[in-house]
């Protein structure tokens, strides 16, 4: 028995990382090598040394880890270290490695080779990879089933994506209400294998009917004589397959839970989540927001091929493009204003943009209101009312702060009183569509966070324009 | 024993949740007879048959659930509904509540209230709330303590925020590793407790040195005449006090833990983290960040009294009036060529809004890659490269379009080239921008998300505005 060194785990994940970037990156050779493109000289035993040394670095790093090394290298070297891994561990880094990389990991694959490294895996996990594959292998992993585990399958695929039902697994160990927690014990011992990750047992009647579950802690702390139903909880938070993933999230942090019961409408129960999977839910969710907010799709990460990421971005710089241009031609109104008191176009962006600054404030505001459940509609008056304030105020102080700067810089306090109106007009404005947007997406059943930003910019810009050119061309000209 | 009802646990929620803010919102009279503000008419059944309905609806929610709830009523409302909360259940809810909020709700509570209220909680929830609470509480919540848990809190409290020490706590069963796991069994039964969430026991020796970790699975599932040390894992992930927390949730998530012991500097047992609190800091970390990258203080919600919203967003707005003001005195250095051509006016905002949003999209990859650990100083010259092939391609497209646009437009086929030359050149700029300035934060040491969006709108608005409209100056006068 040796002590556990205390060994900070971060430290050493970072050692292995950087040693494995550093061969792969700082040698061309080696990938070539690895891959055979080029016959390596058998007297060039250092390009040898390096290949073994990779694969003794690769071999002692955990799915995840080894997912992570795969997204941060070039395709060629990425496709070289994909060489290096075992089949029994590639299945794991599939599940574990973002979309994008799929790609070029199966490329060289055989279907045959991609069924095999399936196998190796969890019921849900192959489910995850048959079904969003590239290739499209649902079918064929479906028949390599034993058919009771396919017509589970078949009816999880039917739930929507986001939803409880796709996060489950089956990994249930249940037992009946009558017998003692010794006979648990004894039961356990004989199986010899408790589900992964689990912290209690499911209590079920003949008809599979949850009557109850039983933490492990229970079975450890109470006397083995007692029977089950006199110390299980009988009142347990469960999901149904249907509920929204999110709340699931939500609800296992509140609770504090670690695995719970998912049942159908009658009550039987279908499967658990586990917070492993609400977890790793919660990651690709928060990381799938993040991208949309700034207009990249899901399938783009950092070593995507130029071309591909191009085309990611195009209907994004798209709807930019237009929003614009549908500015650009409201400032085209006021030509003449322009050429009249050129000082316009130089002040001109300064009311935009604040505009566009306090929209998204709000909006951020909202959304984030909506996700908690704090914005409803009995509270959305006070709500308004209390945005459109802060605009007023904050119009006022640093509209009449620009007024005066203005009238001080073109010696035109018109100008300068202008500049203040303007400025209070549009704030008001991006507080109103501040609020209104996000609501208006959710009544449309839309997601608020996504699109509410550039909407938001668009008016302001053009009503920026339009309100302080308007303006200038009624008092000024 | 009763059959779990099948229920679905946010319908549930939602429920209760909806009858109270309708209670509370749609009845002004209530609140205030509840605050003892009007007193009320005894013969007024209806108010106090609400009042009950209230209390039993507030009693049967947890913590969280009623954090929530607080939140998002308007202050008077959350008073009268704090009063009916339970001294036991008041220390949960402050710890749950968002800390916007606990000025309101501890503002009627006296010290001593306060305390008793802290007393119910875990330790590691006492020192959070002892620590943070707007009325200085720390020295008094340490005097309440016993002396060996006073010297624990006082050595926490040196942990830097967001460190692995700050959330970690001290419910630690430790064990011997030369006894049977039937000692363990009948020690466990005796202690009559075994900590919240635990899902392992820890293997230490006399002098409180870790040598492995016990899954209470293993003690379900073998002989009870096995010795602890013969199926322990001396090999655990261990952190250390000083760890991010950060790093210890992604490890958390890859390794698909549940508790992990922390250790000190020399292999000593400190604590222990669960994946409770991970979560907890999980969801924290990237509410704050979404708030960061709005421009919006921790410390406003969507019912922060008007004056305290305008405070908070006062240095973001002023940074965007410095911008845009900067930006504007560039425009302000070509008034006379816009005096000669109108037009640029109208344009000159599709080349800086265009910029923006490239240099967004960059700057967001970019960040997403650095916190992936994919983005390393060795793939940084591929990375610039990818970005500006991206950005000329895109550059000859859509300004390509716009050139074309501007021509038929103003007839003017000069201004045209000019519009497309200024989109190309200011998307270069925002492609190079994008990936130096979020680097640059973090070789200064500095957040990268923080701060980065800012930057880079400034320089692709003043940049673009001195792009445009210098060439402008070049070629069309």
């Amino acid at each position: 028995m040796s002590a556990a060194k205390p060994q900070n785990h971060s430290q050493k994940l970072a050692e292995v990382r950087h040693h494995i970037l550093d061969l792969l990156l700082n040698n061309d050779d080696l990938a070539d090598s690895i891959l055979g493109e080029k016959t390596a000289d058998p007297r060039n035993t250092l390009l040898m040394d390096q290949t073994a040394d990779l694969s003794a670095s690769v071999a002692t790093l955990h799915a995840a880890d080894l997912a992570d090394i795969l997204e941060a290298l070039p395709e060629h070297q990425r496709l070289a270290l994909w060489s290096l891994v075992e089949p029994s561990v590639r299945g794991k880094a599939l599940v574990e490695v973002s979309e994008t990389v799929w790609d070029s990991l199966i490329e060289e694959m055989s279907d045959r080779d991609l069924l095999r490294a399936i196998a190796y895996l969890d019921l849900d996990d192959q489910v995850y990879l048959a079904e969003y594959l590239p290739r499209d292998l649902t079918g064929r992993v479906l028949t390599s089933l034993e058919p009771r585990l396919r017509d589970k399958v078949r009816e999880v695929m039917k739930f929507g994506k986001s939803s409880v039902g796709r996060i489950m697994d089956f990994e249930l160990l249940t037992i009946r209400p009558d017998v003692t927690l010794a006979a648990v014990q004894r039961y356990l011992r004989f199986r010899k294998i408790i589900p992964k990750g689990s912290d209690k047992l499911f209590v079920t009647d003949r008809n599979n009917l949850l009557l109850g579950e039983l933490p492990l802690t229970t079975v450890l702390l109470n006397a083995p004589l007692q029977r089950v139903e006199e110390v299980m909880n009988d009142d347990p938070t469960t999901f149904s397959p249907d509920d929204k993933a999110d709340d699931a999230a939500s609800a296992f942090e509140r609770y504090d839970l670690i695995t719970a019961p998912v049942v159908d409408l009658k009550g039987k129960l279908m499967g658990r989540l586990t917070v492993e999977s609400i977890v790793d839910f919660v990651n690709e969710d928060s990381d799938a927001n993040l991208r949309r907010m700034g207009g990249i799709s899901p399938e783009e990460d950092v070593f995507s091929p130029v071309g591909k990421a191009v085309k990611n971005r195009w209907a994004w710089l798209a709807i930019n493009l237009c929003t614009a241009f549908v500015a650009s031609r409201v400032i085209g109104l006021f030509e003449h204003t322009i050429s009249e008191l050129v000082a316009l176009a130089a002040l001109m962006p300064i009311v935009a943009g604040i505009g566009g600054n306090t929209g998204n404030q709000t909006i951020t505001m909202i959304v984030r209101g909506l996700a908690l459940h704090q914005v409803q509609l009995s509270n959305m008056p006070f709500l308004l009312l209390r945005e459109l304030g802060v605009a007023l105020i904050n119009g006022l102080i640093w509209g009449g702060l620009m007024g005066v700067v203005t009238w001080l810089l073109y010696g035109n306090m018109a100008m300068g009183a202008v500049m203040t109106l303007a400025m209070v007009l549009n704030l008001l404005v991006a507080a109103l569509m501040g609020v209104l947007i996000p609501l208006t997406m959710v009544r449309l059943g839309r997601d608020p966070a996504l699109g509410s930003s550039v909407m938001i910019t668009a008016l302001t810009d053009t009503g920026g324009f339009f309100i302080f050119l308007g303006l200038a061309t009624i008092f000024l000209l």
